[in-house]
């Protein structure tokens, strides 16, 4: 399967965490558009929403992205950052910023599609809980569900990526599992909402990825988006691919092109303290490697897993290294 | 709702780990049931398959149940410690032993019907992974599904309660959370196909129990059947109700209610150095005040789940102590 | 023992995440020090330096020190979120960051003397690791040890009390749990170094506190300071004490008091989508409760850590229920 | 540095969980000698006390050794399987079973002088607790001593290496990492005890084995003993090296050698599904492969542990690929 890659243009810019509020300078939205551009292998960017993109300066980045000859991969509405979704954006227990969450992912609906982006990549960040005895969890699965299918049903020729995450920024997510989030998918019933896998979320969900990507098969085709880093399993740490897991991404990728994955490779990572372009860079090599391992063992591996036999999986794994 | 409380009856056996064949002596099936019967509050019990129940003694079990007025609530298969299963029973790539599997499981059917006894409870276990890239996950989860199919179909009197774990004896079992054995339930079609909840379990899979009730309610109903214990939440540590967790439970019994679960609260413990009958008569003396506390405060709970202030539910967690 | 609480300054203002800058509106310090000071039962404040205190406004906040008769507890450099210690303070590779970081410490241990603050309580945040084989672990704690050293000796009047943490901001933490902590101090051998136990960032190390409280114990005394507060295990989630955990918090209170800790209680939360004063107040107010539980039941309490009947303690457990 | 590879006798035999009692056909211990000498690189054979070797059986295993030119690498006193030691070995609460414990591992001692074997590796997995507020940690920490010193002294020829490790078979292991282990070492100032590492023991408690290499050496050169296996992280799951784990052994063999560590390389598995000496053969296979690498770049590695920059150290790490 010839690859897609793609890259979260904020991850280019300055990161902070809860307690520095930015370890680098922040480079303006143009100056990452051009660092993305001449990055190798790059050929599309998502964007975040009222960070990078914005009724404002849609026209400025449709321009930007047809003088780079990139595509505009996803819109990811901010539904995370914004103050007002403290406790919670389509969950809100509040109706009026039920309403304001739904109409401002319709803006940005509405510039997926001036920018020609066929994907609308929902991570509903402040959907979820802290505190136990604190959550009315039907309701709250239920205006979840609400919300997606408006989205989905004046949006029909948009595709809706959900991006589940276990935790952070609410101690709990709604949507914090592949299975759990295409339980809602099948419940809604709507052909354009599918899933967004971000390897480092399903590491820190406890998800074998490969398995993962076997049941958003099974579900009905329904994995739409990837976003690629890695961590070391307990946290979203969003480092670079391959610094702590290995033969994970060979089965990730060996799957991937097993069901018929025919979306794209993004890069989402915090380089707090690494070069952004050297580190996502990084991240694009790493997939350009394990890929090739793929593609030359691919009949090795068929064979493996259906051996069931972890000796002869080692002696595989160990002879891939130099 | 009236609570029915059961055991299972290996419990109060010898139990061991993989160092130490056992910490105790063992006490025959008849003195086990024996224990069980003068247990305060138990009306019923769960027997293992093959353990604890066969063709051989099903005609005297039968007789002590009617002597004792308890009932039999569920046959567990035992479909993890016959080494047969080794490398898989439902799922294993010898297509003898799925069959095998799937014939030993309808002998336990046969004698569940003849114990009118309304539940098999099938635990898996030994269906899932060790090694990476030595699974063929998409052939695995047919085999489970075709599995279940066959005996949903052919006992249609009977429930099914699948009961996920996310790992033990296997790194990683194939039914591991509830939202992905939902999905196999959905999947499969079959009305008499549902849910046990080991709270043990969901704990080592983080959820949130009252949330995964929801999930079950959602998807049409599906919990069936309930196993009680506690653990620190790395692993199935199968202790004392109460031990660890307090909140938790709380707010799982009360979730029970407003979904309507009218099904057995069955402990399942492993009291390797407890006395057995006091160990697990203490989960049943937790859950009863956790009951209690429940009954006093539904109306008080209701506001904090809508009221969604983590202050609050503080004051009134504080004031649940003495 | 009589309890002494206090709180931290900045728990009172705004709280921010890695994604969100901010979900309350900004108090200033002033205002948080009113709010402080009116909460029932605290007599002390942190503060972190920079944030909270410098030389520009040492001279202002002593006057409301002696204003409030409150006492100001201890003083927290700020080595976690000053950009320049990006990839270490008193552990930077760079010798100029080293130097500047022992230099600033001298400064608020300056600013301490001045307050007739006792303790100078030193996380540093930032002395880690994110990535393997990237570290010179030998060289890196040999750094800290000289900083810890050099601050001892010049400031001889005070008392360090170093604070452990596994995680975050960095992936690893140089001091990340009781025992390598206590290690580094028996290195050092300076009597004035000691440990602060933050009970979130002890539980996110899997210790049992009451554990830990005997290490600091047995190395000679040195538990220092303790922080309060509360989270799922996995994550430092800064919550309300008794949120979760409740047993632990009695076991605790239990050991500080038989191990003779006369220091202060401080409160130490994050509560990004609470009111603060509620929610400090909250953990203040449970600890009280279990503070009179354990007053009540010492003697109890004594029987059942030499009788090691995990049945008996259940019952002692359940009973403290209503 | 020149390796030494070992195996643990009973790793080749049969291998149960709390489940099934067993999972292949049990070999002697006379076949599963013949099978550790001929595995290729093999030099030593830890015993595990009465499983392997007793008074009964030394003469005849010390002509064992004899004729196969192996060495007795450690005497591995059996702690953990004997019924008599369920609630407790060197810290048994009962004086009767303290005294039994250190009586028999006297017996091993014995044992181990006959033949001429350097190490007692001391786990005792039995020393530790389950539920909270049933443990006075104060006193079990000192009887963990009292025992200790009192074999040290009587053998002072011989060196006794602790193995720490968080869990299993209790809730809570007295030793459970790297840290607290070197605390009560240089709390007994006995020349001849220091460190196991377990490499899985290592990974399950969370630490970066490296660095816990440079926290033995610091701490007076205690690393006296090393056992591999690799897992998850969440559990001792004893599987191949280098099944999940990569850099992380790139790096604790890089640092091994830093260090000086001129121990034995011992393999320590529960291949409970594999061909026991395949699964051991090939753990050593990759500890080769792995060292080689080590050893063709270890300037590189000098230099990146001192540079701190993770692009130029993943650049490196996905060379090593093929």
């Amino acid at each position: 399967m010839k690859r897609k890659y793609s890259v979260i243009l904020g991850n280019l810019g300055n990161t902070c965490d809860r307690f520095c509020r930015g370890y680098k300078d922040n480079p303006s939205t143009s100056q990452m558009f051009q660092h993305a551009a001449t990055m190798p292998h790059v050929q599309g960017i998502e964007l975040v929403g009222t960070w990078d993109i914005s009724q404002k300066n849609v026209k400025e980045m449709k321009k930007a992205f047809l003088n780079s000859k990139l595509t505009c991969v996803s819109i990811i509405p901010d539904l995370f950052a914004d103050k007002r979704f403290w406790k919670g954006s389509f969950c809100s227990t509040d109706s009026k910023i039920r309403k304001y969450a739904i109409d401002y992912t319709k803006k940005m609906c509405d510039i997926a599609i001036e920018l020609n982006c066929e994907i609308v990549n929902i991570w509903p960040g402040q959907d979820g809980y802290d505190y136990l005895l604190t959550t009315d969890y039907q309701q709250q699965r239920q205006w979840l569900c609400d919300a997606i299918v408006e989205l989905a049903q004046v949006y029909s020729q948009l595709k809706f990526a959900l991006e589940y995450k276990p935790k952070e920024p609410r101690t709990h997510s709604c949507l914090a599992r592949m299975a759990d989030t295409l339980l809602l998918i099948q419940e809604i019933k709507c052909e354009n909402v599918g899933i967004t896998i971000d390897t480092g979320h399903a590491f820190n969900a406890g998800e074998v990825v490969a398995e993962s990507i076997v049941l958003a098969k099974r579900a009905g085709n329904k994995l739409f988006h990837m976003h690629f880093n890695d961590n070391f399993g307990s946290w979203d740490d969003d480092m670079i691919v391959g610094s702590i897991h290995t033969t994970c991404y060979l089965e990730m990728l060996y799957w991937l092109d097993k069901t018929g994955y025919s979306g794209w490779f993004s890069m989402d990572q915090y380089p707090y303290r690494e070069d952004a372009v050297g580190a996502i860079s990084e991240s694009i090599q790493w997939l350009i490697k394990f890929d090739e391992i793929v593609k030359a063992n691919r009949q090795k591996m068929d064979e493996l897993i259906t051996l069931s036999d972890a000796v002869q999986t080692s002696k595989f794994l160990r002879n891939i290294l130099c």
